[in-house]
């Protein structure tokens, strides 16, 4: 498939990954007439139930991973940590969107870190960490409180150890279980928002506007819109957004969560995926995140993301899911289940965009 | 299921057809954590695709309907042609939403106009026709230009013949292929309008706006938002879907199609499922025809279908599809194709819906 070569509706994506972000990748391909295949190791992915063939398999299982890419027209994928053996014997068979570089950035931290500020962009004071001695340092430049995470496959706070002070040194260590860590200085941020941005395989760029997020217990809980910033700061992070997608030749959505500071937007990180803080688009504008990634990785056009309402999204994590009867009482809010018939403490079990009223209009009273 | 009891998370709802309607129904359901069933005839049908089950078997075979009610906690239709008895047997089995007295009256021409003008509805000048005799003495009423339709199993045109004069009284009859038929007159509107009406298990009612309808060869060619109708109007036109929906102690989604006349509204017909006339409040309003259907099946309370844009839904009929690389081209067309694989003439093989700006505002400029 060359860049301006269009797939044809009937045409098959390919997802690598089950989880929910595939499972609405997929409902947003059905609308547009594309056909969807998923890879995923685990059983009964969320996002099966909307595709036309899963393939379930091992990351590792060479046979599975070719007949998967042989059986689809483009690949993409609703998690970065695929392995580069799986990615480079896809390579072989079908395009990648987005491609292998924003992959190769974002499965490590330090890597990252350092492609951020060598565009010229802010991130938090940070140093490599692979053993007592380098944290030994790293602290010395950078003080503390400070947080160490491991380089790879860290998500929703997992692989992430905080240091209040320099004796927290050896039990932080400890927790990386030997794996190579970054140390990251404490940003103090007035506000943590995010940018969803789309580039188009025609490298015409269209950003959602930025949302505000709370964390809770390193999970994401809540993002709201419009974010509480001023004009300028939004101005800024969407041309940090737009930044970064020019500068990795990106095609598809990529989440960039930044920090409100003083001193302007640090970058806290990137994912080269759809997002859980644009959960809010498929209530707040017309074309939502999942289909600008479709229509990106199709080689279609971007649509218009223009935001019609003011949104505030909230997870539903584990046990939270049991309110779903008092969620739909309020004729507000737009629930979004992700069909996982279990839940456990800390798990994405779906979320809520709850309208609070028209994009730029008064704002509706607490609780509707 | 009483009334009063919701279906949970994970519950199922049986679908009988699976037509475009169907699966849009099955996506809303997903986006709720429910899971679709789907009984159709026919090979391959669209909503195959977003169903977790798919019976494949005629409405005759007692054995597979049986099977397919038992996987579920509620039935559902997309298509109100389902012969009686294959609702006979799933009624001994789960509730069916709407009822069976919905099904009766939408079956026959004849008998919903009875009912609509027993509610003291207005409805186009109309007589039985079985014969050569009965269609004379119904001309002799009604006069020409008329219409003579099939009672039952007409749709999109079908199983209709005009009349401009009297001397085309047998060709017309000729048409019906010995069917009961009825004679209507024609009305003299200045537009013609949809009210899709929803009324929950609670009995309470939520209606979107009227659209604007175009036809083009008996198949609905456009829907437009706002109609072109004074408020009172539209109150009126709310009202009286309120009414039906009340009288027949629905439960779903109804459409509603009405005349706008002089002497004020006159229904030209109902059909008590979704419509091919609410396609647009997939994307003018945060929670849509479909949604708001499966929460009424589901026994859950309605959501807020106010609409935040202004949409033209444009069909995509037949040859129409090919257009879908010109469509996406412009960005404020929310596109939905129905995944199927072949199109034929008369054909729905998906629908547009153009974003002409916000609810309330300013008009966009034509072709953006």
């Amino acid at each position: 498939m060359s860049d301006l070569e269009r797939l044809r509706p009937g045409a098959v994506i390919g997802i690598l990954g089950g989880g929910q972000l595939g499972r609405m990748l997929a409902m947003a391909a059905a609308r547009l007439g594309l056909e969807v295949h998923v890879f995923e190791p685990g059983a009964n992915p969320p996002a099966a139930a909307m595709a036309a063939t899963t393939v379930t398999a091992p990351y590792e299982d060479e046979e599975a991973l070719r007949r998967f890419a042989e059986g689809v027209d483009v690949v993409t994928y609703e998690f970065e940590n695929v392995p580069t053996s799986a990615l480079d014997l896809i390579e072989t068979l079908r395009p990648i969107r987005p491609g292998r570089e924003a992959l190769r950035i974002s499965q490590d931290r330090l890597t990252e870190k350092d492609y951020l500020t060598g565009l010229g962009l802010n991130c938090a004071p940070y140093a490599a960490v692979d053993d007592a001695a380098s944290l030994d340092a790293a602290l010395g430049r950078i003080g503390t409180p400070a947080i160490l995470k491991t380089r790879r496959m860290g998500y929703d706070g997992k692989g992430q150890a905080r240091l209040a002070h320099r004796d927290d040194a050896p039990a932080a260590l400890e927790a990386m279980q030997g794996q190579a860590a970054v140390l990251e200085g404490f940003v103090d941020f007035s506000a943590e928002i995010s940018v969803i941005g789309a580039r188009g395989a025609d490298g015409r760029v269209a950003c959602f506007d930025p949302g505000e997020n709370v964390h809770r217990g390193g999970i994401l809980h809540s993002t709201t819109l419009p974010a509480r910033i001023p004009r300028a700061v939004t101005a800024d992070a969407v041309l940090i957004a737009g930044r970064i997608l020019n500068a990795l030749d990106y095609v598809g959505v990529l989440g960039v969560e930044l920090f409100v500071t003083p001193g302007g937007l640090v970058v806290n990180e990137i994912a080269p995926r759809v997002h859980n803080s644009g959960h809010w688009t498929q209530d707040g504008c017309v074309i939502d995140q999942f289909e600008q990634h479709i229509r990106a990785v199709a080689g279609w056009p971007l649509g218009d993301g223009t935001r019609h309402s003011d949104v505030e999204m909230l997870n539903l994590i584990g046990d939270d899911v049991e309110d779903v009867a008092r969620i739909v009482e309020n004729s507000h809010c737009a629930l979004h289940l992700y069909g996982k018939a279990e839940s456990r403490p800390g798990r994405k079990m779906g979320h809520v965009n709850r309208i609070l009223g028209p994009a730029g209009g008064a704002p509706r009273e607490p609780g509707r």
